[in-house]
């Protein structure tokens, strides 16, 4: 295991991304492909038998599989030479059928579909489990009021809850394009050397729609050898996830400055320093965040791997092999963190409200503005209000005291009128509405199963 | 106009994307959100009427617009400014009630929304118009035979409509994700300040519905001021159809290299040197070569911008400003020429023909091994017909002469059957049912209605 | 112009990347390529007088131009043909001679250069405005103590002069890189139509170095029509940069948050809100935030472009005409608004003080550990400090007085000691020789003329 | 091993490039640092013996430190933990001196800066031999004529010398600036917490020029915790020479089509196919081209990770540990393969002889204009010749023949002369001037030592 694996992945991930676990989907492909070629009478039943019963990890020879990658520029050529030997030790006839009719690319790509289908089910499982804790979040909170923040500034208020409501929409959003995706890109790749399928004279397709059913996989229109969109749009779709994720740990750690303190990460044996005593790092932010930051650039890679030459590419679809399981596993481990980070997440609502009183009322001054606004007009309000901001801050006063001893604004508010503007619970707008519609949405959403 | 923008843009697009057509959907906006914020009982009828009067690009001065955007950091707050002097100048209680509640990213969103959205709908045509070249060229040209190539050299026999029928299917692919992206994400944005349309008490919602019917949008849960998922979205469906093209034109570009020469661009007055007599460039799939690659790059930039701070970020959220139209702007262009590539190809089947006899007849050799395979056994043939291979180019005869004076293939194939395992026409496997499945897809498409 | 150029871009820097000024560059590229070639005898005298008479702007049509580039896939080759009618009008024996053994990438890409090599002086000057207001203000806050930070954590004391100063020390790091840049990158590009100059037999050498003196341009060994490492090498200098600008106005937004506050951008007039009466967001920050953030996506758009086929690319030769530029504009625009921010930038030197206390001591806990573990070991001292901050945050007391009565404490350290463990500016370490050596490095460095 | 290890890496590198050398390299740092400071009376003399004879890697336990990882967001405090716990069981009173005033960052960059330095090295070794053999390619074929090409079309000829000259300028270019790279940025890191070394009072430069020293490293004037322009520009530097890699294998797989076949990899037994007998794929080229074209992607998550936060950042720091080892690894691997490329490549002179002609005579055609040119002018004769090779191939004829029988051409040039204009031989112009200042400058380059 590497040191930083614990930081950076989910191991639950890293066993389905694991190199063995794309070789036994190729060995997956190569026993189904004879079983459907024996059923389609392309080859003899006794061969699929044979083909079949000998596909497993333990007649590889991986020392030989690198070697033999290094020389042929794929691990299919190799893989299929190993599994033909070892079928010709019990059944040399059955041998002469391995891997009948289909390319390096098939067998390839293929594996890497069910990969990384089985790798964004794991992927959705923790996304589903984030909802779940943004949805508990936005329950308790969903009147914890605090500061909205714009540019980094004190803005107007709006709740805690309200806040985790809007992460959970997009959450969700980013779940049922994943669910989308498997169900539609969980797609057979099976075209032979050129894509034509020409080993087959013209039953190809009936062998590859029972390879298809064989596999669990949908059965393309025709092999998407140099057509990558499959892969490519799972790439943005993650690309789309890691932005959806780092936003929210983005918002925790700056939620967590010191001088902000509204959030903390839970679990307080971590995040020391080697150094300072005092230390307690959000660390598991820090992983989503490092993850994520990584993401963009991957899937530029995916994307200008695209334009593939003629009927398969060199180099371009080489450098997908690694950079896609790269990517899950990247975001997976990111769902993974923030499903934890959220669930652990220590909330401070005390200091969310001692934050909104820090600029002495100037974050309500859209508030009286707006009132005034009925009665004065919006622009005349709106400069008035700036001034007496500008007023409270040289002359460190509120700004509801300012106010009340500005007749220009007490000719039209009174004082118990004044006194609600400044109360930031009669401010919260359509907040509370809006928290209903996607909870009630959480609610329901159909229980995905696996796709 | 720019000296480049013929080569690289598309003019009907530039005209979508153009600064007026931004300010315009801004002040469309406004004038839609008066009325909205009438009808609901916000503002006085009267107001809307005369804001919804003004709302034209006149009222703007244009050197004011950039100096504001400078110093307030985006262009709204200058042209709600100036939007206001305006309704002063006929109404000044009108005035009080302009961009009541909203916040100026509602605005500049919006607007870019309503524009992306129109110049989705252009790019949509243009694929459109892509996809009808290529159905043609997939119909005259299902049986042109032609060198299928893997890893750029030669592989098996394939038609030169079979593989624009794999284009067409990619596209009409990313055709169907353009048309569902506008359907799912012409979103309104509207959320105030923070999100919270706080202005409004609870009567927010209300407005919100009836401003996106107004401006025929989509009326989303929550407003989306740092959830950048709808446009981060665009940039990705616009990265999968730019590495799609980008695979068309470097097809293009490879079969037309000198010693191909299958195919040439059209125009013969085009593609001129500065000092070569003979050149003929192929200029429009370099066009589309040049937008596409720099696709992957900008959308790398999208995805780093999402994780946006709290309720609206700083300097993410800006840099989509430019960033989004470029992309548009280039994909679009490269759509545009992709569609007038494709009409105006010059194909050329009987170079086609030739080039698939130039290896000698190492181009059948799988054809030979298969047939064998079923004797001998696939490796065995496999073998075989390597050595049989190597043989011929380095005694430089045919590879069916090499094969004819071999006992080892005669006690199996005769002279006939080998001749007809040498006729192109006879491997190309499921060519034409693959061609029928994707024209007959094409055909029963609906013709999407601008959506 | 565009209404947000005044927000993005730098006006100085937009001159001298405009349309005009490359052509003037191509049009000089002329009048020196024959006055060389007439030096060298290669061409008549007379021509070369009438030709470099001819290069001006008003011999261009630019419609025409434009119509050139799209048929032609570059703009030289319509500019050689309108310079020949020009040259023709006036001497129809020495239009003969235009552009003669050139190629149009020649032209190209030596009005880029020098169109780049002014465009990196003026952004070095904005670099310099930067470095000077970096010293002012290193000098003048060199002991202003504040909360040094890390993992967006309060970690031990600093002062903001170290800040700048390592900032400054950054800076200029970056401003030798682009003179050095300068110095070895502004190359001629003279090498005909495949870089082997055949049309000028074996003089081609003689006439490429006179035609670099006369352009005030370094003369390679050979042209580098497909060596892209003269602009890619200008694109990353520039990501560098960017990295560098980014981190300085991170900083300034950060340490301007509401909650901090210890930092706020000059010029009280900006960044106001559409909405919010008391805004004043920070635009300057804002903007180069929105610039640099652009920057990566580009930077990998120009390395993508590199592998260039053969004697000269197609599609990813044009894909650096618009993305160099580009990153010019947005990098110089942000190293101009840099200088502007620091320049006016308002500094809070007892919001700092503050802001070091509101931790009750917690910030200090380093240096009471270091002055422990000399007597109980480091592993010890620290365990007894985390301990004692624990117990400070719980019991709300500060950790000076938590510790002074800790007879572990005090049997170590008396209280006068322990009070001056808790004195910032008995904690500051290095930091003022490290700023008197930036500062003597800023002192000494030479005042590069325009290299 | 990794299965595609072989394919995609290099070995000595990956050795480089382990977590056990990462490891190593880090105890180093804090063998070191005692030794520094006990040379400056910082920590006892005995303190550091005691320590320093720890440092190895048998005192960590892996399981341990991955967990540490996890919980503490780096390696570095667990390792220190695991350090302090092996010297205090052999010397309690040591153990109290263990890491002293560093901080996590200083030891975890440290370790990097020696970890890249020495893969640098390794990297530039395969790039002097990849010089090697560029030399040795030119001086075998400075004469071997073949066609220029240009937009993927026949231009005009050159010879592969010259080609291989210009690889090896651009290659050279690239070595000379990792040696640069090596000297200029093998820093120390070294601040303390927060980057003011504030435990040692005023003491800490001593400190850290002894450091330096130990580890053979330079000693910047100040720590570079949040100033990461040291690991960019490694990583800008192998995007550059990944670009010039990348053009090399492109340029030899475009050569290498079956349609062109003037270059073909070396290693007969390499390439082979699953299904077709006859294939022998680049497999070298593709290994390369795959690696170099996932390096932009990382070269701008590089550049994105630059602006971090304060003294110290999050995420952004955490996400170089990965990107930066895989950027030198896959750059890396990329130049020994190239070298090997270059080594066995297959040239095939008679082919380029052959394909010069495949035109009958257009590549000649800008050698007859400039000939013309002299007598009619070079408008009029680059439209004479435009016509004539149109003429000729509408008309399948040699364009020989076809100006041989066209007064206008043999009024101002003979038939001999005509003749020699079509000897690719007469129309190398510079070449051989260029290659001869190409290879002197390679011989008269020092041999570096490793910086």
């Amino acid at each position: 295991m590497k040191i930083l694996d614990r930081l950076f992945r989910f191991e639950v991930l890293e066993r389905v991304l694991s190199q063995e676990s794309l070789l036994e989907q190729m060995l997956r492909f190569e026993a189904h492909l004879a079983m459907a070629e024996a059923a389609a009478g392309v080859i003899p039943e006794n061969a699929a038998v044979q083909i079949a019963r000998c596909c497993t990890l333990n007649v590889l020879d991986m020392d030989a599989l690198a070697e033999g990658a290094a020389a042929d520029g794929n691990v299919a050529i190799s893989l299929v030479r190993q599994l033909t030997c070892a079928v010709a030790a019990v059944d040399p006839e059955a041998a002469a059928y391995v891997h009948w009719g289909a390319t390096s690319q098939d067998v390839i790509d293929t594996a890497a579909v069910i990969q990384m289908r089985d790798a964004a089910r794991v992927i959705i499982g923790e996304v589903r489990r984030l909802c779940g804790t943004l949805k508990n979040l936005t329950v308790k909170h969903r009147f914890t009021v605090m500061a909205g923040r714009t540019w980094l500034q004190h803005a107007i208020p709006t709740t805690f809850g309200f806040k985790t409501a809007q992460m959970l929409d997009a959450v969700m959003t980013m779940q049922a394009r994943l669910v989308e995706h498997n169900r539609t890109y969980s797609l057979l790749q099976f075209g032979g050397a050129a894509g034509t399928l020409a080993a087959f004279a013209t039953g190809g397709g009936m062998v590859a729609a029972d390879l298809a059913r064989g596999l669990d996989l949908r059965n393309p229109k025709v092999s998407w050898h140099a057509n990558r969109i499959p892969f490519a749009e799972l790439a943005v779709s993650l690309g789309l996830l890691s932005g959806t994720l780092s936003k929210i740990a983005h918002d925790v750690v700056l939620l967590s400055q010191t001088e902000v303190a509204e959030l903390a990460e839970g679990g307080s044996s971590r995040g020391g320093s080697s150094t300072m005593p005092q230390k307690r790092n959000p660390v598991t932010a820090t992983a989503i965040l490092s993850n994520c930051l990584r993401v963009p650039g991957l899937v530029a890679t995916m994307l200008t791997a695209m334009p593939q030459e003629h009927e398969r590419g060199l180099g371009n679809w080489h450098s997908e092999w690694e950079t896609l399981p790269e990517l899950v596993s990247l975001v997976g481990a990111a769902a993974h963190h923030a499903a934890n980070l959220m669930e652990h997440l220590q909330v401070y609502p005390e200091r969310m409200r001692q934050n909104l009183e820090i600029t002495h009322g100037l974050i309500y001054s859209e508030a009286v503005a707006f009132r005034l606004a009925g009665k004065i007009g919006k622009a005349a309000a709106h400069e008035l209000l700036k001034t007496a901001t500008v007023g409270a801050q040289e002359s460190h006063k509120d700004l509801a005291d300012v106010l009340a001893s500005d007749p220009r604004i007490t000719k039209h508010v009174n004082g118990d009128e004044l006194k609600r503007l400044f109360d930031p619970q009669q401010y919260l707008g359509s907040t509370q509405e809006v928290i209903d519609a996607i909870l009630s949405c959480y609610a329901s959403q159909p229980t995905y199963a696996p796709c």
